[in-house]
């Protein structure tokens, strides 16, 4: 994953998306969108082929690819697919944009929490706007480099962060994290895993626990994949087992991703994050967020404004297709939880650091 | 399971532990040991025949059967299952009983934190001591007698727990149990399932949130599975989700049962219990442990001087066999945590409820 990084420099954003590295979360080539498909991780590496709009609509529902950056990628993308299925169609240019735009909303009701998926959708909305005049394949070509764009920028934006968010880690740290927010959550690097990453570019000696993550088990799969493939010292353990390593003093800090940020810091991310901001704000360990400005939702006053995502009870009563529970038992599936500002010492943004962070200071960061 | 209740009504406890019920935790009959293996459901209902102590102790050791007061039992019947080993072999009386009590040591080294173990062998050896003049055949039905006397007390004992602790059970009570402290877990009725299975004998209307627990999963197994059985409303969720669950006010108090307390209060239980009693705490819900007396360990000063177990780490690196990490990656896996006392709101025992427990008020109850 660190590759992502050292691409970046002296290559161009075309070359980067066209060249097909080992992990990327997803890639462009040959006019179609390379997903890789989270789902099997890390037993197989296989990518979805989306040739259409649809596809990645279908790849973000279903959560081949997660992660709140990485689905607002993915639907960038999926506009710029869209853009060219167009193409083959006897449309009109109001047509042409009309379909694009039916795309966009197509995409939009994918998944409800992470904003960052519409603010993706609302930038290419912006681009199209912006060019008003642009040809049927001026489009098609301006969305697929806007897309292209964003992913890029997602990258820089993460290593920012890592390097404001390091200066809270210190020396031979032991860090809790849950769920992934890494390089497969994002177009690269990642936000919670990229303040890691920095730490250990640092030269800093640190220790991480990954939190498995039911019931999709994000931690297990994808953050402890991602540790291993950079050869990060890491500890799996259950979910179960936080509450206890914090009381035996085994964490010094907790650092975790965002899905969705309220104007006064609210923050929803992977259910199970409330419980750690809890039981750190018990412990008095540090909580941190790290969050790109695009997951702040301004329009949003505070958490109890946010949707929070319900998903198929069979998620929690089955793993992998195996049963646990009896056939057929209710179970309470929401996908995301929402920790108040209170229990957040520190949102990292690309940006800068917000100790504390309330509305006031939020707003001051944006404008 | 309520069956067990109406089963020791009229019927001595030999036809009891002699009759082949669907669902025992554990049974007598021909002379072996017959041991539901709880590692199978609720998928499969197999019995291991357990014709030896060994066998015993191996049933233990693989958490074919578990639970504090179940595996206190189990032990019981191992004793009785050495004496009869022992019948066929040519030892004099002092051979006899050196062979019996090899059998204990090496039961209770099977497993390090449930002191109902230990209790369970000492009432045994205790046995033994009072009955020295004993002839082999009268050790071996005296132990076997004494075996099963201590499952059904383990009952009765229950159902007395049940009682006191229904009245902390409000009308409508909407009741968080982790793990799965059920009659799977006892001899039968359970501890805080036997409370819960009071309140809805009381006819009070009662909603069970279930953790699943992992790693081993026996919420979403076993406690499921009684719940289902008697048809108690009940919702299995990730451990993950109870945090905002309080948050939300869907969470009106919690009960679990207990693997040692320690003279002052302090509760080993199941890992994940201690962030529940903190997550309690922040949200002012009770916070409620059901264990009988037994449980009690007068000999360790506070919860600093538990042996918590440590278990293998591919526990948490698989999922009901599948593998969920990358392979060979590092876990840790204790099976138990110790919440501290204060964070305690009632210990409810067969004897009486104790708030607020402390070393005085359980020295109290105790003498």
């Amino acid at each position: 994953m660190r590759r992502n990084g050292t691409l970046l420099e002296g290559l161009t954003e075309e070359t980067m998306i066209n060249k097909k590295e080992n992990m990327e979360t997803m890639f462009w080539r040959d006019a179609s969108l390379y997903i890789l498909d989270q789902r099997l991780l890390p037993q197989k590496k296989e990518y979805i082929a989306c040739h259409d709009a649809s596809a990645v609509a279908e790849a973000i529902c279903n959560m081949s690819v997660r992660g709140a950056p990485a689905i607002g990628i993915a639907a960038a993308f999926g506009m710029a697919l869209a853009a060219q299925e167009a193409m083959k169609m006897d449309f009109s240019p109001d047509q042409y944009r009309a379909y694009i735009r039916d795309a966009a909303d197509n995409l939009a009701r994918t998944r409800p929490t992470a904003v960052n998926l519409t603010w993706a959708l609302d930038r290419i909305e912006e681009w199209l706007r912006g060019n008003e005049n642009a040809s049927r394949k001026e489009i098609m070509d301006g969305l697929r480099k806007e897309a292209s764009k964003i992913l890029v920028e997602d990258i820089e934006i993460n290593r920012r962060m890592g390097k404001r968010g390091s200066e809270l880690v210190p020396e031979r740290a032991a860090i809790l994290t849950h769920c992934n927010a890494g390089a497969l959550a994002t177009g690269g690097y990642g936000t919670a895993l990229g303040v890691i990453r920095t730490a250990v570019e640092q030269g800093k000696k640190i220790h991480v626990y990954i939190d498995e993550t039911r019931p999709l088990l994000q931690g297990a799969r994808l953050t402890a994949f991602e540790m291993k493939e950079e050869g990060i010292a890491a500890t799996l353990i259950t979910d179960n087992c936080a509450g206890y390593m914090m009381l035996q003093q085994n964490i010094d800090l907790i650092i975790v991703g965002a899905d969705r940020i309220a104007a006064n810091g609210d923050t929803a991310n992977k259910i199970g994050t409330y419980s750690l901001a809890v039981l750190a704000d018990f412990h008095s360990i540090p909580f941190y967020i790290a969050a790109p400005l695009s997951t702040i939702d301004n329009t949003i006053e505070s958490g109890k404004d946010i949707v929070i995502e319900q998903r198929e009870p069979s998620e929690v009563t089955t793993f992998l297709g195996l049963q646990t529970a009896p056939k057929g038992f209710a179970a309470f599936n929401p996908a995301f939880d929402v920790t108040p500002a209170s229990l957040i010492t520190a949102l990292i943004t690309e940006r800068g650091v917000i100790n504390k962070p309330d509305r006031q200071k939020i707003s001051r960061l944006l404008y």
